[in-house]
């Protein structure tokens, strides 16, 4: 079959600071997927892309040809609206595990389609992998089963979604395309379109433990992200939200399991608390059931959002009573002398914990359950001296060294003066709606 | 074996704008012929350069990491001097056929590695192999000894020289990155300097038959090439030359072939024999046997330069007194009414040439001997009505039509108001040195 484009042709119009017109980006992706269009074409169109930058119409039309590459879901035959939320990733975001029950409570379903993590970020199924019996992998039926009977399902996304995403996901990773504000977007919004749900919040994260360490960029971003689902039909709304200190007091991922199940207890860190809460918020409202942001507080409190949990861990296998794995070894990191915390690098603890063995380097290598970074004090803590400010966990002994060797300098401790300490700033940044 | 850079952040480096370093430039290029680096990352790679540029240091170590790839040839143990010649491409450039037995005819050694064409520029070779018997390939040996006892020798260029260019060539040709000044410039110098020329001269060609159209981005292109040279040490110099119009009055291979010929006997056309001789003083000068162009010139008409011709040919195989092939069949584009040539578009007469059969499309296909273009006026001539202003030549009859649709519109007759013609400008544009 002759083809209807040539990709040089379409490599050079972007290239030379042209538009792509919208029959090249249907065909360009299209031919991709098919593999008529090579590995390496795509990639210097990406960096083409990345340097010259893509118009709203652009993206549009590059994230529905990503969409129109794959499968699309459908879950308007359900009785209840649909409610989806995605994070751009950062160190300790455990949120979608309190969230995801949290929000189904309120008679929404809420389909997590999530990934593993690379990287220092970690991944939700991950996490949850550390309950014994859970399992990530659904078909299509259990999935609407289990919307319409618990609300809540957070489980792998099929490979037929977006397929053309997932190719040059992988070509990205290889090619330094990966910061591209039109890139970035169309990636995510083309999966989450083709998901199918009514409504999508987004968390955009920023700071040092986040893939965006600038806010004007990831305000470009939610923007992108926003005009892409609200074309498409999508309720969409985004926070831009604080990343330069790790969420809660855990990064790995049995730990982090800990700590969710601890906030749908009624208890938890604060600043985990306050952001599911502030998300539960956009989610319902943005699925039409606006609840006021006290009830939601409460949900949390009553057993409500615990409930829900228990059932969506036990619908998929896992048995929510089970003790959690434990790392076979600990270390603490103690302060030197008395002061208050003033700075703990989100980066650096997401790679110790990463070398500490909750990440991977590879998409095939396996991840510790147990393994990770404990804090026990967040900046404006006071410290006595030989006071521990942080446990690492591993099963591998040897990879404490490493994992020191990351946050070595990346904490700081300030004279306890009597001056109030630096108070953590909002935790919320900003609102793209 | 671990390797001491990453192809991820050398491509990263030089997509924020950044001068890579001198060991990231010879671990990428070396990296990349061993297969290390993938064809998806240098392709990254080449179109971040293409947008954000090379400095001089940088071009020069890309250049030196290119040769360091491969072999180097040595012709210092030679009797001669010696001096090569590179021109960029241009429809009915045959000028390197009687240019190097012109030059060798001085007593310097001319050694002329070509290549076959790919395109609307034809290829040297692809022009030579229509005289019956000749042959391409020779061994180093042969190489030597027919440099040493003919001085002049037009063969293949041996696979061992610039691996990396001839694997990078290949990939930018179907990723939108020829386009690039420090890409092209590298690619060409990185060749020359490994075959060990003690001079070289540029023929940098400017206008639609030639891949640059334009002065400035052309002069950019020399000023590059000829800096490299001089930084390694050959004695370099470039001229730029007009390619709006076809030099001569035939494109295609055969039909070259006599027209040098023609040149080597002290006819042919006039801006050939310009451009001949305007090239040889310059080659003769670089390898420091300064000659007038009045005893340049004298060598095509009193049989020195035909004599080294007939023995450069003889020494490769072929027959210099066989007929040539003609192509089956011919046809005449005439002029309608009568006029002045005013333009006639290199490019055009190029792409008709091609598709007549006189190039390939693909490195694998054939060529025909006989195919091409002949033109019967130059802009400025006088055309009767009905008075043939080309004839085009195939072997294949169904080509006329689309050699006929890329002519269509590119020639242009001016009526003839005995104001005088507007005369053809210079052909030898600047000279970079």
């Amino acid at each position: 079959m002759s083809e209807q484009y040539d990709a040089v042709d379409v490599i050079r119009t972007k290239r030379d600071g042209l538009p792509l017109e919208p029959g090249q980006i249907d065909w360009v992706l299209d031919a991709y997927t098919r593999g008529v269009v090579a590995e390496e074409q795509m990639s210097a169109l990406a960096m083409a892309i990345l340097l010259n930058g893509m118009s709203r119409p652009e993206v549009a039309r590059w994230t529905g040809a990503m969409i129109a590459s794959g499968e699309r879901m459908d879950f308007s035959g359900l009785s209840r609206p649909t409610s989806d939320k995605h994070s751009t990733g950062g160190v300790g975001d455990k949120i979608t595990l309190p969230l995801a029950p949290l929000v189904a409570s309120f008679g929404v379903a809420v389909p997590q389609l999530s990934g593993r993590g690379l990287g220092h970020t970690g991944g939700t199924l991950d996490k949850l992998e550390s309950i014994p019996g859970w399992r990530a992998s659904l078909s299509n039926d259990e999935l609407m089963a289990q919307l319409e009977d618990v609300g809540a399902v957070i489980c792998a996304a099929g490979a037929g979604l977006a397929p053309a995403d997932k190719k040059l996901y992988a070509l990205r990773d290889v090619t330094g395309t990966v910061e591209s504000v039109p890139l970035i977007a169309s990636s995510i919004m083309s999966k989450k379109i083709a998901e199918g749900t009514g409504a999508l919040v987004l968390d955009v994260k920023v700071g040092s433990g986040a893939f965006m360490k600038d806010l004007a960029m990831a305000r470009e971003l939610a923007r992108t992200m926003v005009d892409l689902g609200t074309d498409a039909g999508v309720r969409t709304v985004a926070l831009l939200t604080d990343m330069a200190t790790p969420l809660g007091r855990t990064a790995g991922n049995a730990l982090e399991v800990r700590e969710s199940v601890e906030v749908l207890a009624g208890g938890g860190p604060a600043d985990v608390v306050d952001l599911t809460v502030a998300l539960a918020v956009e989610m319902l409202d943005a699925a039409g059931r606006p609840t006021p942001e006290a009830d939601v507080r409460a949900a949390l409190g009553d057993g409500r959002a615990m409930d829900t949990w228990r059932r969506m861990i036990a619908a998929q296998g896992g048995d929510p009573d089970a003790p959690l794995p434990v790392a076979t070894h600990q270390r603490d990191v103690v302060a030197d002398r008395s002061g208050v915390l003033g700075t703990l690098d989100a980066y650096a603890v997401g790679v110790a914990a990463w070398r500490l063995g909750a990440g991977r380097s590879r998409r095939e290598d396996p991840v510790q359950a147990g393994a990770g970074v404990e804090l026990h004090a967040k900046p404006g803590d006071l410290l006595d001296a030989g006071q521990p400010l942080l446990t690492l966990h591993t099963d591998i002994p040897e990879r404490f060294d490493r994992a020191l060797a990351a946050l070595d300098g990346r904490w700081s401790l300030l004279d306890d003066d009597g001056a109030a300490p630096g108070a953590a700033g909002p935790l919320v940044l900003d609102r793209v709606g």
